[in-house]
């Protein structure tokens, strides 16, 4: 029995326009056919987990549109948070609703908006972690470097666990340039894809160890999440419950205490950072463009390694460019050169200053 | 008394999506005020013909348009044509219906969606060709070049007729780059700027002379004009006549007879024939940027040198880009290289093949 919980968090920001506040980036088809991120996530966990056994954490705001994205997925298994606390109250709260549930579940947690290839490799490292998480491991997929990225965390790499498994004996940051080459170099650490696998049990009894306050409040949460005062617990609890990932609020300290494990795997994984990222994970047209245009019409003359959203049906003619992103939406337009497509996130918290909300 | 004559035809398919067949680039806001071309061109021409005195060519499609923006002509001043059939038919038109309400008018035609810079010389320039019109010549105005442009037909400068006019020994057509350049280096070679002045009576003597048959037709509905008969005349002898330019049909041959005479002028002109001239014609902001964004509202983060065009009230955000073309309606799109920008008239013929009519 492995248990698959989804979280549903964050509103991807660096996919704006297209990735809204009220319309985040997991629900939509950003996966290269018509399937939301979200929904390729839950249909690459069916050899793992049947629908009854899949859960998802998110934000009130967008349970609706989950449901009705996962129609599979019983209501009950959706979990509504009052308000975003990060991933280790979300992680916390699934743990707990299960753990009430079915006592003795593993449980893997997965990012709603990730892409992964190899189904295969990947199915297969789920079951190895899931295999050191009944041996009483905290444990984690890490993926074996393309590159030296700047961009994620990475897990440095201890003593064998079992001939899949390697203890983690740290979590590094966000690594400069330089580390980033050396980490790749040494063959010692590994992408953290915040794909943590573990018995429900064993973590709530990590975090009751490390952050007792937030697993009394989650405790009392889950005690009342099946009953009719969920609401007024919630109501009273959520509010004060700390914010913060569960890499630092448990997976950290825990590593250096010797309980987490990694199943390293060879996998094509992207977070979906921005349209760049995007771009380098989906399959492009003889021409390097990636295309998701819907309805629209695209009329694209000498255009080269483009990235082309549009979700408005609109008539979209593109002339001699190259490394661009256009993203065309109903009520507002992005045009950027595509090796800055992460700036796009300055161009969010412009729209914030000038107090535009409506377009966040 | 000056009558002027605007021709309002041609959809400017260089300036889609903007431009359309059904709203014409004359009919937009291309002037960096809140003025249509259209309405620009009327107000330039505030010193040289009151408003009873200025007269508009346009298609069906358009009287009504006009009509709206220039609710100081009279109606009946404002010509509908069933169908185009080029300016020699429009320009006989205009001067038909106007020798009958006025038989010794002297008329100037200008186009209506052409920038011009320099009013107190435009006005002076236009007075000394009306001084040539009434001395029984077939004036133009002829535009100093200030570069050798190749998109643009050449008047060739021939002997004195007054002291500002000149006879037009030649009309030349878009010359090669190489020949354009020994145009401009010469100074004996005027931009022709489809500008033309003249006593109705002396073009419609040299129109019978050159185009029999298109004198008649002409001026059977000239006669018809002003009366019931209008319609039905139209409707028999409009589809007949010959589809032909002012140019080519009159003001060529009459040059080579030494009836044609024109008046230099140093001001700036422009077609506006795409969005590079556009922006090469109107004032741009310090990063060298045009935008002509009505309430859409434009985050651009180092852009440089482009042209921002929007009608849809949307936010448009760009990102690290120079010399590109974002050209934003509702129903299409254009992103385009700048240098380019004669290109949009190959996407539009795209369409055109894609059947994709109601964008044209």
């Amino acid at each position: 029995m492995l248990y698959s919980t989804i979280l549903a968090g964050g509103s991807g920001t660096r996919l704006w326009p297209l990735s809204r506040a009220g319309r985040p980036k997991f629900l939509h088809q950003l996966t290269g056919t018509d399937r939301s991120l979200l929904q390729a996530t839950v249909d690459r966990l069916a050899p793992l987990s049947s629908p009854a056994q899949v859960y998802v954490v998110t934000g009130a705001a967008h349970a609706a549109a989950i449901a009705s994205q996962l129609p599979q997925v019983p209501p009950e298994n959706i979990l509504a948070e009052p308000s975003p606390k990060d991933s280790c109250a979300a992680v916390s709260l699934a743990s707990a609703v299960l753990a009430r549930r079915d006592p003795d579940a593993i449980m893997a947690a997965f990012s709603a908006d990730h892409l992964i290839g190899d189904q295969d490799r990947f199915t297969q490292a789920i079951l190895q972690a899931a295999d050191a998480a009944r041996n009483g491991y905290l444990s984690t997929i890490g993926i074996r470097p393309a590159h030296a990225e700047v961009r994620f965390g990475y897990l440095k790499l201890g003593e064998d666990v079992t001939a899949d498994a390697r203890k983690v004996s740290e979590f590094k940051e966000k690594p400069s340039r330089e580390v980033a080459a050396a980490y790749l170099e040494s063959g010692q650490y590994l992408w953290n894809a915040g794909i943590f696998v573990f018995a429900v049990r064993t973590f709530l009894d990590e975090l009751r160890r490390q952050r007792p306050q937030l697993s009394e409040g989650i405790g009392r949460i889950a005690d009342a999440w099946d009953s009719p005062a969920r609401d007024e617990v919630l109501a009273d609890v959520w509010p004060g419950l700390e914010k913060i990932s569960v890499d630092y609020g448990v997976f950290e300290a825990a590593a250096a205490a010797g309980k987490v494990a990694t199943v390293p795997a060879d996998v094509a994984w992207s977070d979906v950072g921005d349209f760049d990222s995007l771009a380098e994970s989906l399959a492009t047209d003889d021409s390097g463009n990636l295309l998701i245009t819907g309805d629209s019409l695209v009329v694209a003359r000498d255009v080269k390694d483009s990235v082309i959203v549009s979700t408005t049906g609109r008539v979209i003619a593109i002339v001699g460019l190259d490394n661009v992103v256009v993203a065309d939406t109903g009520d507002a337009l992005l045009v950027c050169d595509r090796s800055r497509a992460q700036e796009v996130k300055q161009v969010v918290d412009e729209l914030r200053s000038r107090g535009c909300e409506g377009y966040l």
